[in-house]
């Protein structure tokens, strides 16, 4: 993809966000991004496959780079070990340059019952995801669905207080902290 | 509600989930499990709001259980022995005699989107109501959160593991085997 095809993408996604934040998801059309982003519906579906997936194109690269950490972890790591990884991983994926349409993002889900329901799949698909990973090092499929959905209850949880208006600490430090936290009230 | 009501109430259930598990969700009407349970329509919508509720009609109930089993636990317990206590009231919610039904229910909202999209809509509700109920003990906005997480894991996995063919463990005794095993893979 050249730079103005990257950068078709990202004036696109966000012509989007401000539209829904301003007059809501169901609201706005697919014409109405092209034309606030100065370009063709066309362009449009060449970058995305609807509306909808103007908010959930990360999903599958988050996915595919934390099954990957997963897979490539030391074989002697703990799995707490291997959690912190997929913690790095997100925290990477997800640069502090994103902080503001991540915000936006997430108050127009949170309105949405319909995305939410998207968001809540997505999770479910990551966590399912993991787990396969987790059983791909020998864990049992018990420790191992167990052990991705807390990675992914740390990862929302971290990120939700990240998109929180005000909040400054980075995502990184929110998921590690959120673990320290989880394993501080599981352990007593 | 007369024994009568109450049964039912029972037939329709028993009907609604043969003719889903046979014909898939989609394709039963309300006429059909009303006639399938040998009562009316009207019968019918005295006791589900709509075919999809027959599946859920549960989920209320048990969310009122878990939050007053939190708030009326002794000041003085851990967050894991609270955690215990709702486990206990989930297990006493959902008794033994309930396992054939729940299969069914899970093979049917398994292969229906929109049907596993409800459930996971439903566990979001039930972990928000939880962490609420956290946070009346005094927890902090994220331990209560990430603790509410936890147990709607715990729960999940449990049951998901009561319900899969061939399994004969108690779903008491699976949720504490599930919780336990959680705390061996976070406390790594």
């Amino acid at each position: 993809m050249g730079r103005w095809e990257a950068n078709a993408r990202g004036r696109l996604e966000e012509a989007a966000l401000s539209l829904y934040t301003e007059r809501g998801f169901e609201q706005t059309t697919v014409a109405e991004i092209a034309r606030a982003a100065g370009l063709t519906e066309r362009t449009f579906f060449r970058h995305y496959a609807d509306k909808r997936e103007v908010l959930f194109w990360g999903a599958g690269a988050l996915q595919e780079s934390v099954v990957d950490a997963v897979a490539s972890a030391p074989v002697e790591a703990t799995p707490m070990a291997v959690v912190a990884l997929v913690l790095d991983t997100v925290a990477t994926a997800i640069p502090a340059e994103r902080r503001e349409q991540s915000r936006q993002r997430q108050a127009v889900i949170a309105v949405n019952p319909g995305l939410r329901e998207r968001e809540l799949i997505k999770l479910a698909t990551l966590s399912g995801a993991l787990a396969g990973a987790f059983r791909g090092r020998g864990m049992s499929d018990l420790a191992a669905s167990l052990l991705a959905e807390t990675t992914v209850s740390v990862f929302k949880i971290g990120f939700e207080l990240w998109v929180a208006p005000g909040n400054e600490a980075t995502l990184g430090l929110l998921m590690r902290d959120s673990l320290a936290e989880l394993r501080t009230v599981t352990g007593g």
